[in-house]
C-alpha cells in the first residue's frame, strides 16, 4: 500500500486522514497463478492494484473462445469498468498469470473516496486521461498496423511477459490467431 | 452553451463564478461541411463539444489510407486526447462531415479549470469513466464480433449518420473494406 500512497503523492499532496481511508478500504493480497479474482456473469465489486506478478482480463465468446482486452503488471490497476460503470455483472474475467501480489479495493468504496477526499480527484482524473488516450492509440493501431508491428509494440510495451504468458493469451490480446503468431515470431527471428 | 451548462448541472450544482468562466473560455462557432478543425501533424490548443452536426475524427497512415477513431454526434466530445496528454502534435484530423455547431474549448484554460472550479471534478470524471468503459467494450467487440455484428452496433449507436456518412467513413471505422461494407449491407438487405 504505501507503494501506491508514495505514486500518488508523488503528483498531489495527501491528508493523513486520506491515507487512513485508503487503507481502510484496501487489503494487500497474494494470489497465486490460476487464482481466477474475477469471473465473467459474476457481480464485480473488486478493483485491482497490482504491486508485483501478472493479471490478465479477458472474456469468453459464444463459441468458448477467450479474447484478451488487457494484461496487468506492476503499477498497473485492472479490473471491470464496463461492468462497474453501467451496474451490470462481470462481462471479463480477471485471472493471475503467475504468482500475483494486488491491493485489492471495495470498488464502491474506492469510487465513494471523492467526496470526503476531493483531493484524490487529480490523481484519479490524470490516471483516466492517460487510459483514455492510450485506449485510442490502441484502436488506432488495431486498424491501421500490420499485426506483425502490433506484435513489436507489444512487447515494447510489456518486454517480459512472454515468460509467463502462453501464445493464445497474446495472439487473442492482437485479435490474431496463434498460427499467425508463430509466423510473426519466425519471421522475426529470421531478421 | 447554456444546453452545456445544463448537462453539467444535471449532474451537479456549479456556481454562477464556474459557469462565468465556462462562457469565457469557450466559443460557439458553426463550421461547414468539410471543414478541418484539427490537423494531423499541427498543434492541438482546441476541444469540441458538439451541439449540432457531425465530426469525425481520423488518422492518415503511411499508405495514405484513412482509419476513423470517433465521429463526434450532439452532446459527444472531440479532439485529439493522444496529442493532448502526451503533448505531442496532432495523430489525428478532425473534420465536419456536415455543417456543424459546437463549443469550441481552449484545451489548456478546460484542463486549467480544476483548481479554481474543483466542482467541475465529478462531471469531468463521470464522462472520463463513461468514454473508458465504452473505449473497453469497442475493443472487446473489435476482437470478438464479426464485421456484420459490429455494423449492426454501429447503426445501433448511430442511428441517422449514414445520410451524411461516405463508405470509407464507416468501413474505416469498422476496420474493414469498403467491399466487405457492400457485402454486408446486401446481406442485411435480404433479411
Amino acid at each position: 500500500m504505501k507503494e501506491l500512497i508514495k505514486k500518488i503523492r508523488s503528483s498531489q499532496a495527501l491528508s493523513p486522514e486520506a491515507e487512513e481511508y485508503l487503507f481502510s478500504i484496501s487489503k494487500k493480497k497474494t494470489f497465486p497463478k490460476g487464482a481466477v479474482l474475477i469471473q465473467q456473469g459474476q457481480n464485480v465489486n473488486k478493483i485491482y492494484f497490482v504491486l508485483e506478478g501478472c493479471l490478465r482480463s479477458y472474456c469468453i465468446d459464444k463459441s468458448g473462445k477467450e479474447h484478451t482486452l488487457q494484461f496487468g503488471i506492476m503499477n498497473w490497476w485492472i479490473s471491470d469498468y464496463i461492468a462497474i460503470h453501467n451496474h451490470k455483472s462481470a462481462t471479463l474475467t480477471v485471472e493471475c498469470l503467475k504468482e500475483s501480489t494486488v491491493i485489492e479495493f471495495d470498488a464502491k468504496k474506492l469510487n465513494s473516496i471523492f467526496v470526503p477526499f476531493p483531493e484524490y480527484e487529480p490523481f484519479h482524473r490524470n490516471l483516466l486521461e492517460r487510459h483514455v488516450a492510450s485506449l485510442h492509440q490502441r484502436i488506432l493501431n488495431q486498424l491501421q498496423l500490420t499485426a506483425a508491428e502490433r506484435y513489436d509494440l507489444f512487447l515494447e510495451q510489456y518486454p517480459d511477459i512472454e515468460q509467463f504468458t502462453r501464445n493464445y493469451h497474446i495472439a487473442s490480446y492482437l485479435g490474431i490467431t496463434q498460427e499467425s503468431l508463430s509466423r510473426i515470431r519466425v519471421e522475426k527471428n529470421k531478421k
